[in-house]
This record gives structure tokens, C-alpha cells and sequence, in this order.
């Protein structure tokens, strides 16, 4: 096949075709995945809410240690790399701990309530 | 309401069932979403070797800026944090060039093909 690009802005119209099919699909994904995470942070409001109000302890060192273990296993499967499924997993837990501090400071508790 | 936690391990029932059920939805959501990044990757793949073949430009400014919007106005939408998301799709599209610069190592094509 030498269907090649002639130059900036030129591109072979079927491979421009394939091009904006594949973009298609990764922007639905994108879209899927920024309402699941919607969903996901409103679960772990909640359960900053309830750790907050309980006291319970702020981390839960093996339950995240299943979580990772887990989530391992479903990249896998999934024929996606393990050690990124793991660095999107502590990326997110980050994002959660920050949300954990505002409602720390919202309910006048200084604990921090755990990302899980 | 005052149904605390009175210790370490020692939560009481309904406290944990709610837990429990948060925690289910988020490992419910988790597998979701890393099966949806499975999807994604195998599409952005499929962009690389594309643009490796046919000698596209390796980055495409205006392509990502429209992702970025599009992403923060659906966040937005979503009631998620529009910074998280594009903090995320960042964090998508640095895993993506790692890719990138594998195909471009195997094609020994030296130039990037683009993250989008």
C-alpha cells in the first residue's frame, strides 16, 4: 500500500477516513470513561462522608492492596499493560485523597478519611 | 445518629454494609473503565501505525485542543472537576506516547507519531 501523506495537510482521503473512525471511537471511550469516573468520585464522596462522620481510620492499607491486586488482574485479561492499570489507579486514589481533604476540612475533622 | 465506629475493626453493621456497598460500586466502575482504557489503547495504536506508515505529522495541536474542550464541557455536564479531566486525559496521552515511541522504535521510524 503506498497510500502515503504528500505533505502537511494533504493526506490520502482513505487513510484521513481511518484516521477520523479511530478518533470516533477513542472520543465515545473518552466520554464513557469521564461519566463512569463521575460516578466513581460521587461513591467515594460518600465514603469520605461516612469515614468522616464514624471515624473510621483513614487508609485501609489492604483493601487497596486487593484493589491493585485486582485491577492487575483485570488488565491482564484485558490485554492492558498491568503496571499502567496500577498507575491509573494510584492516579485517581490521588485525586480522591484531595477530595478527602476538603470534606476533612468541611466537617472540622483533621483526619483524613482514605481513598477507598 | 450515632451508630460510630467504636475501634479499629469494630464498625458497626449497617455502617460496614453501607461501606461495603459503596466499595462494590466503585470495583463495579474500576473494571469498567479498564476495560474501557483496553478499548482506547488498541484504538491509539492502531493511530500510531497508521501515522508511522504514512508519514503523518506526529502531533496534531488543534485535534487535542478539541479534546481537551470537549472533555472538560462533558465533565462539566457530568458535575466531575473539568481540571480533573483534563489532568486525566493528559495522563492518557503520556501513557500514549509511551506507546507511540515503541511502535516508532519498531518501525524504526525515528519521528513520533502523535498522541491523538
Amino acid at each position: 500500500m503506498t497510500t502515503s501523506n504528500t505533505g502537511t495537510g494533504d493526506v490520502d482521503p482513505a487513510v484521513r477516513e481511518e484516521l477520523d473512525r479511530l478518533r470516533d471511537s477513542i472520543d465515545n471511550i473518552d466520554a464513557a470513561v469521564v461519566h463512569m469516573l463521575a460516578e466513581r468520585f460521587k461513591c467515594t464522596q460518600q465514603v469520605g462522608r461516612l469515614k468522616a462522620v464514624h471515624q473510621l481510620p483513614p487508609a485501609d492499607p489492604a483493601r487497596e492492596a486487593r484493589q491493585i491486586a485486582r485491577l492487575r488482574s483485570l488488565a491482564e485479561n484485558a490485554k492492558l499493560d498491568p503496571a499502567f492499570a496500577e498507575k491509573f489507579l494510584n492516579f485517581i486514589i490521588a485525586e480522591v485523597i484531595r477530595h478527602h481533604e476538603r470534606i476533612a476540612g468541611d466537617t472540622g475533622n483533621g483526619q483524613l478519611p482514605g481513598a477507598s
